[in-house]
């Protein structure tokens, strides 16, 4: 067997993540290797935090990136603060509260669900609810910004819910962060996870992760040890720690985090608010044309990603054909449905470097050609026009 | 807080790991990304797959590359094969045997522990004795290669006698894949996990692993669920299995992925014999230079390993001063001890591409022009001619 170098093509990348991912850090992750223990990496590892808490809007001294994907920081927050026994509500409106679920079971806690439709965002008064019928629960977990959907729930409010009840918050960031507004502190959330491929536009494979005082309090007097050895923050801390010692944990994914390291100095740069404000006038852009082709959104108006559009396939359109097509005749990436919504809809992303003017028009062009082509019932002509007059206000 | 740009300096890696990164792999990792279910890269997961069975030597369909770096690797093999109230032999002569310790007992099992001096390789004997003495253990898990104390054990043997047993066996491969002799299947390992950062020199931050059916067969019949969600082989599989449809698990680390692809091909390309003579041979060449200088070896000879050279601080050397003039003055690292070891021995790596005849030179230079500065009792101007003679041969 002899396996040729691999060459990607040049695609883009408008589904739920990777999202495109500006040059600029992959040019920084082929810089040369240095040692996970040499003084100027270690330098580099404290400039990555300090740009994290930004990107985060925390003061947290614990905000560092976990050395594996989004899942692996999702279940950092969960083996840390669940312990066996506890009670926590998870809020469910789509398929990531479901692994939110699999992940308090697993670290031996209960979970008790609220369930919201898979679209809607998380109803507030269904936690209040939940959280008088279970005065015992010990934390509140939801999605911030579900990625399977393109839904966003109001996190300060449930936030403010779960404070009031005296439970610790532990929330999924994974397409929020960087995309649309997230204040850590402000918002007064105590753990809290994100991963790199969304809107930082980074490549994938590590996880940005926070956590309040109070929810490291509740780790160190945990009765029993982190199930995980490898996301044990008492370990993990030690090393990604303020001190001038660092206490050998794992070999850090050197490269990985020179990507990271210039993928939030681009976000320190074009400024947060301006990120988001980004990201708000091209979704605009991107509905102006998909609703003038006809294509309707899952998710009510108020409630809509604009890092994440998700839409209705349109009636006489084939979703595998279009995606194949999109992706093999234009090298362009849109998502699919994830779940209960297989089939049924498409994950439009418009995060981070992807969120670009360019973008918009490929993809309303391309998808309008693929859609004509097959006789679907969508509206012709119009969807260019829709949208560029909102890009060139 | 204006953060600049981070330009690494070119350093020589012959510490621990990190390794020197061949260049090729650098430039592959900075390719553009695609999507993570694409069926590009799916087919290159394909051919990782493929790539990473030759380099275990073996046909085990469960061999793939962990997202996430050596230490996770770890512990995905523990909290499969490891289910509460399991018995579990550990072997240690070294810092690693402990970290195993730690995931038998955070996966609910109890560690029976067979210590041997951190420098000597296990003692089959002394595995025979717990054995007997523990009929009811069910695995035995050791470390091929020592990465703290540069001792090689001999991993067919002892596999034989947990076989014997009736034991699976667990076996940290960290530093030994691609630098020296590693045969799965023909030794019968039934878990083994390993590091890209190492003899495969490649960048840290994935960890490949491969799985026996007999072990899948433990996995299958568990009676509790795998405590990590993240690193539960049933699911993981399903994402990396052969199928044709790939069920979403996480986002893989898609350039990283690029990274290992190419480190992989460049083994298959040298031929791992080839690889493993390489680092034997050059091995020689530096361990002739450092006995010229009069610096002793920690490991016995027949339990050296070629790709890590752990030899004791000479009389006269300040420790950390040696290792900072190294980096500073030269762009050389070499590796600390580590536990009990610190502050006696320096490791010094020849690791995959960091194992050539240039860096052995520039390391007994610069070793032997800092050691004499500092007044070390070493002897001088005889170790460049002892190494270069054996790699002129």
């Amino acid at each position: 067997m002899s396996v040729p170098a691999f060459h990607p093509p040049v695609r883009t990348l408008m589904g739920p993540g990777p999202s495109d991912v500006n040059p600029r850090i992959l040019e920084a992750m082929s810089r040369p290797t240095i040692g996970h223990l040499d003084p100027l990496f270690v330098h580099m590892m404290d400039e990555v935090k300090g740009l994290l808490k930004y990107a985060f809007q925390t003061e947290n001294a614990m905000t560092m990136p976990v050395s594996a994907p989004g899942s692996a920081g999702m279940e950092c927050c969960f083996v840390n603060l669940v312990e066996p026994g506890d009670k926590v509500i998870v809020c469910q409106n789509g398929v990531f509260g479901g692994r939110m679920k699999e992940n308090v079971e697993r670290a031996g806690g209960t979970a008790v669900m609220v369930q919201d439709p898979w679209g809607s965002p998380v109803d507030p008064q269904k936690l209040e609810e939940a959280l008088i019928a279970n005065p015992d629960a010990k934390i509140v977990a939801f999605v911030h910004a579900e990625t399977s959907t393109g839904a966003q729930s109001d996190a300060r409010t449930l936030v403010e819910i779960a404070h009031k009840n005296e439970c610790l918050t532990i929330v999924d960031a994974v397409t929020s962060l960087a995309g649309s507004p997230l204040k850590v502190d402000e918002w007064g959330i105590d753990a809290i996870y994100s991963g790199t491929q969304k809107c930082l536009s980074c490549t994938p494979g590590l996880s940005p992760v926070s956590f309040s005082e109070a929810a490291l309090e509740k780790v160190r007097k945990r009765k029993s040890k982190v199930q995980s050895w490898f996301l044990d923050l008492n370990l993990v801390m030690a090393y990604w720690g303020g001190g001038t010692k660092r206490a050998y944990h794992h070999t850090a994914p050197v490269n990985a985090l020179y990507g990271l390291h210039e993928a939030l100095r681009i976000v320190q740069e074009e400024g947060l608010e301006n990120a988001w404000a980004r990201h708000q006038r091209n979704h605009l852009a991107l509905r102006a044309g998909l609703e003038a082709m006809g294509i309707e959104f899952v998710v009510e108006e108020s409630a809509r990603l604009p890092q994440l559009n998700a839409v209705r396939i349109p009636e006489g359109a084939n979703d595998a054909a279009t995606r194949s097509r999109l992706l093999n005749d234009f090298n362009l990436e849109i998502g699919a449905g994830l779940g209960d919504l297989a089939g049924k809809i498409w994950r439009i992303g418009l995060m981070g470097y992807a969120s670009r003017a360019e973008n918009i028009l490929l993809c309303l062009a391309a998808l309008e050609a693929v859609l004509a082509d097959q006789g679907a019932k969508i509206s012709r002509g119009e969807a260019i026009a829709a949208a560029s007059q909102l890009l060139a206000d």
